[in-house]
């Protein structure tokens, strides 16, 4: 595996780890101003927005456990992708209840001063 | 507007053209052999699975329209990625009634021999 490819592997597993620790700033370093978030069915959003839901996911005292996959890497460059299937587990402070998502996510990263960041990302996560 | 990106956008267009006229083989060829569809709530499928959903279509006498507009290409050696914004209108025979899936999709387009092919698509369409 070259470098770029662990790159951007590490990079995935921090972003899932930074999630479940609540680490918000860390989670937005990791992707790039001009991000675009693709989901079924909501119009695509950017980074003020995941931003705005990190907040909501806050003040609702929201857990966020990720697991998953990387299936591929590709580099081309400055440029890369990935395709992972990921399951997020999600639950509301002391509530015993689990909301659970699962599948897949088609995800592009740029090379930005020598640090890869999410570029694109197209999240196919459906309910469990 | 470089030479690749007019290219992609071609692809797209006659993707969505010989889909309307039937013409399955023009489709196939628009794709690699290891292509990778995502969609959401669905396993990831391939070039036979594709295939084989034509040929139900075929059977159901479908007549599918899409219309779209693409959004952005960037193009990074042999490698090329799409956002597209796309309406998939579906008629079944002579019934009145259509079925319609709006959304976005981000596609991944691969050189090969000097043409651009469909290597990786996350297709996020929801029922409007």
């Amino acid at each position: 595996m070259d470098r770029d490819e662990t790159e951007i592997r590490e990079l995935i597993a921090r972003w899932m780890q930074a999630t479940k620790a609540g680490d918000h700033d860390a989670v937005l370093e990791l992707m790039c101003d001009d991000v675009v978030f693709l989901t079924p069915g909501l119009p695509p959003f950017g980074k003020p927005e995941f931003a705005a839901a990190q907040r909501q996911q806050q003040a609702m005292a929201m857990r966020i456990d990720s697991h998953g996959e990387v299936l591929e890497v590709h580099v081309a460059g400055d440029w890369a992708f990935a395709h992972a299937r990921l399951r997020v587990e999600v639950r509301k402070g002391d509530s015993d209840q689990t909301f659970v998502r699962s599948g897949h996510a088609l995800s592009i990263f740029r090379r930005e001063q020598g640090r890869w960041r999410l570029a694109r990302d197209a999240n196919l996560l459906a309910p469990e």
